[in-house]
């Protein structure tokens, strides 16, 4: 422990505190924040002890004044003494109590009854008051940006191909209802957070001393703190509760970094369909003025690429031996930096995207070199249409035939449009396929039901997120 | 591509083709099974495009009945010469019907409506039918066992350290809890499955020109083949319900390894307390005759090892740029190992721990070693109870005054309970505390409600198990 | 263990045995390979304990013999019956040899003598006789198309966006060197890989009662099989070897995938500089005949994210507790599959760009779309150079000069050359500049030392590799 | 960004700052060292434009001057307005120098020839002068520890089964060869860093502008720095140096996890053969006062899975699009953090085990309690021993043999070796073995050569480590 009081943020070895922060998630994931959370489980705890009869009520209520004056600097001052971090916060409240309250202060209380309990309060207040509200703000970003380009045609890519028409909000209702099915499945996992108050190894040992039913005691204590409890604990909660958490932060972030990546690549200079916006200001490059570089796309799949890998951390902290070994202490202190590293993320991409004050998109969508890119595929696009409505009009080997004039198309150079067009064998086809085939000669117009499911999954989304609870 | 036909399992690379394998799963995730079920999605289709008028029942019978001959070795043979697979599957089964049908044969269909729908249908299948009934009999084992030491005490130990005593029955309560709840995971995982009929872009192209509602036609479809459909698709579902299942898998993967991890220790030669059991004809190393070793134990932990990455390569996958590329596919072919390996730790874990024949454990438990483990620490162990007895009777400093005992009897030699014991400064509290002194002069009956806790835990699971679907 | 007779290569779960497999590695990594290496370690024990004095020649000999005719097939039988492999295996070769040589099978050997020094040596075989030469001829093919292209301009991107020109021969000259590095790296790995015969603790015990010079003996016998002796062991050699093999491994892997992508995006359709060839038969979509997919590019990349996480495991597999634990036994199994995987895409990767047969390449180049991508950027990339030879022309605020005037070019739709080139203020140093002007007027030529690093480094590694042992 | 003057280490999410730091890294690894080391790159560029005639030496001394002033603070203040962070230091630079030196301050320079550059310098000096030296210092500690130890019988354990014995000196010379290994690993992999000078695309453009050969420019102005260039770089070095070193400091950290295992379980109250230091005023729990935890042990154990799986980051990171993308530019920020952590843990490790003032072990070491350990095995430890020396002596079954008589041994309960001791059909193989029968009849003796050899690898390493450079 390193702790001087002319720190600045430069003094500091993790990015995550100097680059990555988020001011808003330091009340319930910066060290101080933690201290505090630690020490509203103690005068829960003690509330509690007065609720049960074991103690006063008025000393319940001193240790409560105690815990709310805690710092997290005098907590590590004797922790540096005792080399104990919860019995060095027990310490530090009694120090504020009376002769009286003194032995009431952490009473029945194993460490980690505190620590598992105050994360799980810290972790969902974490995601309930900030996370959760970023997540849905860029939710409604997305909705709103998809709505405005339900029709605006873009070709559909598959292996970096042009493949079919779509439309841009189509494209982006894929990530509406990606996103929107990983919002529900987190505010699920931050439900599920349990807190525990049974004991250094489950079996409630020192409160079945003085309550006759320690479990009720313990889903009182819990319940003033908005949790629920685990249903056997060790001396630690059961670790799956956060470790679905991560895995639905993890996978979210999966998601975001899938959007930034197709952004990313929209944006290069060959495709040119979207940018991120551009200050006056900005340098592009320290060498190439001319540069506009999709820099909030890239730090996103970068903060992705660094924290993502994270779950094997926490998958190996599903193993604890016996009734726990510490060897997931100091892993899980690094949970809070996956958090905010995720909100930052979110935070960035929302701005990037959608400028909130003038309720506007500040994503640069460039719509007519969209068309452009689509149209530059046209001609070879109108063979799916055109092999699906020879098979529906009855042609026995409309796949291979279609596939063999392509093929006679590029060796040629000639247009595939024109060829099947003045090809007699079809004609009888043609007369049955009728006014469909203007799907063939504009397959522009073959953007099946694209603009329709983008009006229905934005819906749908708004519906949801108004009623998240 | 390597096929010959004078195959052994000794010409393989794979461990889990030929150590790690489960047969019963050979229908569902074997490459002869994959074929089976990507010819079953294109006998749904085919009989989906009847339903909408598109062809005759006939036609679709037809089709459907070649579907049901079709074999791995035919469509391989065909992928070798034209480079794709699903294109080869659907050659295979032209060749099998009348000119009449072959127009028919996945008509309107683009690779990955076939290839994602059969994936969800086959792990679904291999979940329901194989993986999830061997979770279940592995979950009743662990409640049967954990009730026949609802009794047996056992030192709880924390840091390897002996601590307070549990019960054997409590210690695999909290297996039976983490695992069961996993076994809750991984089904609703399994029901969150999807399939898709929406195209090669997302966008129902070709559907929408031979159907008036697209998305009715997929859904009717999937519904013939027990899936529902992907709210929005590009050419593939969207990735994170595998995600999600996989995710489910790894993490009970992650319990069983803990509880193996435990066994594993508890069978150390200074603990003893338990053992894999060992037949006669078995040698235990082939020089020390004299082993006894945690094989099983260690073979399950070895492969969660093995398997666990495998979620950063499903992660990775979460991302596939613009409306997809490939680089997912040859890394969700090895989804089903993971499976399989999972299969085979549940089945091996359930054999090691219970003998289904006989109805009765495998595991040997030493409980006579249990009880002399817990009462070697004993005198130490009535440190807590009386900590906490001394702490509710008044004593204003309890936790600092039984910590320098401690100390004072590790430094000395003497029996921490005889210190006390002749305190005198302790005697008005020991009035206080009246017959609960029977816990400080007794640890071992200091298992708080391990034991209640212990049915409690068995009843419920029991109840949730029986009511699963 | 599943052992069938009639098996196919469809009854078979993991892809690395019907889909990515390398038959020219069977002989060493498949499980009879495995099989036939632990007995030819057997064989040199015997062969040692002749020269040591300790069994007769004709013994020694016997066994020998008789470790050649061991197969899979029957050691598997006695494994099922004894539940102990590599007992198993000196039962077998027991069964085969007279009574004077059977107290001889194994004598003084643990069972990890056998496999680590097997496995070492099959590792070393394989990458020697196998992987590295089709890595050597890889990087001959890159070598080649470099020289091919050592004057093709392309442009050089950077963020995606179009930066300055390069040569596509420069763009793998990168590649000629990362991946020529890591042959050597791969290499050193191979000769850092050890045996050991040092027994069931590490200590020689066995040994120790039969010979004067335990060390001798352990670091002749294994010389015979091409190894040296690790220099301390528990029960097994120190992983670090392997570890480091599989790293050099991975990150080759990594160098293979990184050009891949490059050559993927380059196959776009807006990019279209180069692309994998395509056969007339081969069908690029099963519903869209115009596609033409880099899907060996895919492959490779699918085929990294896969293996890349199982270091992962390979780092956990560090961890062995005291003088072993059995954990990292099943897990290692699988370290053979990730070398065919890597030698899979190796092949394939080789294949994709270079007609071995007709020694050209394979990879379509497009140079003449690389040209006209470099021009349509050209104005713009007047930018740095403008810039540097401004400011070496003594112009005090150069870089802000020419942003600005980007800016205003971009922003008015006028070339960015004709501005400057009208500035009259410019006027002074371009009179300075002189003839270095042209890389302003024309862009093409700002090209740097591109074609002469390409020359060097083909050179260097020519060189390099024609000595490689 | 968020910057606040009045920070304290609680204002914090990032143990690594306030919990896990290194102080004596800051000047390495701490944002400000970062702006400190690239200002010096700035500033060697400067010096290296005079030395090649570009600009006069009093501007080159006048940029190196302003160089050194350079504070994070005001370089970060200037990236908030123009969003680029090399600009930003540039434009920092230039505001410090005369109008005369403005135009050679970053001249010729990309962004990354800084950044790599720096970053290559600053690992390199904080893995030479700090970390390697504690390494070196640990890895002395252990050398020392091992010697004490030479003849310390314990029981050599595989699968957590006593197996046979050996010395505790030799469990430790295991851990002096792996780490010592790591540590020559390291090392090489640190001076392999490199750092390039090529422009934004590798081409050398702007070089190439103003001197006549640019790689002699790169390689004087890096060898100024102490690095050697990169043989092609595209805007960024090569990636695999830095993979290299992360690769060996990660496989380190798991060499320092293993003994940290190793020693933790050691310390199980019913092994009790080691164990931390204890001080009078520790805390061993928050209520079980009589505790006595590894947490040192723990702790390591937990920051190596915090840590190892960045590993996966680093491989990922090895992809960068073409010329380079961005994504690997936030992930790389955490390299540092990498670095410290690994630093922490190799310094608590040595502080743990050794006390450096008092130049004795901290580590408690209970020969005792190993002796006692070992012997409590002893009779069925006599196994291997026999059957070796059985075979030896000529009895043509000897393994199962004493298989069999071990199976006897422990069904009956009757002593191993008094049965073998009074099986008349051995007799005639006892006269032969003579002698060598002491280490049947003490066990304890069968330590083979662990003494020597573990004064060999002391001998060894030390002589090696005197000579590391």
């Amino acid at each position: 422990m390193t702790k001087s009081d002319n720190l600045t943020h430069f003094d500091l070895f993790s990015p995550t505190d100097f680059r990555y922060s988020v001011r808003d998630l330091l009340p319930y994931l910066s060290e101080e924040g933690y201290v505090k959370y630690k020490s509203r489980v103690e005068a829960a705890l003690a509330m509690q002890l007065s609720r049960a009869g074991i103690c006063d009520k008025s000393v319940a209520k001193e240790i409560s004044r105690a815990c709310q004056q805690i710092s997290a600097k005098e907590v590590y001052a004797e922790e540096l003494r005792i080399k104990h971090d919860i019995r060095a916060l027990a310490n530090v409240i009694r120090r504020r109590v009376s002769d009286k309250a003194k032995p009431y202060v952490h009473l029945t209380a194993t460490s980690y009854d505190i620590v598992d309990t105050a994360n799980a309060m810290r972790f969902k207040d974490a995601m309930k008051s900030v996370v959760l509200p970023d997540l849905i703000r860029l939710e409604r970003a997305l909705i709103r940006i998809s709505r405005l380009h339900t029709k605006t045609v873009q070709v559909g890519r598959t292996h970096g191909q042009h493949a079919e028409p779509v439309t841009f909000g189509f494209f982006l209702s894929y990530y509406v209802s990606r996103l929107g099915k990983r919002i529900l499945k987190i505010n699920d996992a931050v439900n599920g957070l349990a807190g525990k108050f049974a004991g250094a190894v489950g079996v409630y040992g020192p409160l079945s001393l003085v309550v006759s039913d320690p479990q009720r005691f313990e889903s009182e204590l819990l319940g003033t703190l908005g949790l629920g409890a685990c249903e056997v604990s060790t001396q630690i909660v059961q670790p799956e509760a956060v470790t679905d958490l991560m895995h639905s932060i993890v996978s979210a972030f999966g998601v975001l970094a899938n959007l930034s990546r197709d952004l990313r690549h929209l944006q290069r200079t060959e495709i040119d369909e979207v940018s991120e916006e551009f200050t006056l200001k900005q340098v592009g490059s320290s060498t190439m003025p001319q540069k506009r570089n999709p820099i909030s796309f890239e730090n996103l799949e970068s903060l992705w690429k660094k924290f993502m890998p994270q779950m094997v951390t926490i998958y190996m902290d599903q193993i604890s031996e016996h009734q726990r070994d510490l060897t997931n202490s100091s892993s899980q202190r690094y949970l809070p930096e996956l958090i905010v590293a995720f909100d930052y993320c979110v935070r960035r991409l929302s701005k990037t995207i959608w400028d909130e004050d003038r309720r506007r998109p500040r994503l640069v969508v460039n719509s007519v070199q969209m068309k452009r890119n689509l149209e530059s595929s046209m001609d070879q696009m109108a063979a799916e249409p055109l092999y699906v409505l020879l098979a529906f009009a009855g042609h026995p080997d409309a796949h291979e035939y279609v596939r063999q004039v392509v093929q006679r198309s590029i060796k040629s150079g000639s247009s595939f449009r024109k060829i099947v067009a003045s090809d007699p064998q079809l004609k009888k086809y043609y007369d049955k396929i009728g006014n469909e085939l203007r799907f063939v000669e504009n397959p522009v117009l073959y953007v099946g039901i694209a603009s329709k499911k983008t009006e229905t999954v934005a819906k749908n989304w708004e519906r949801i997120l108004s009623n998240l609870r």
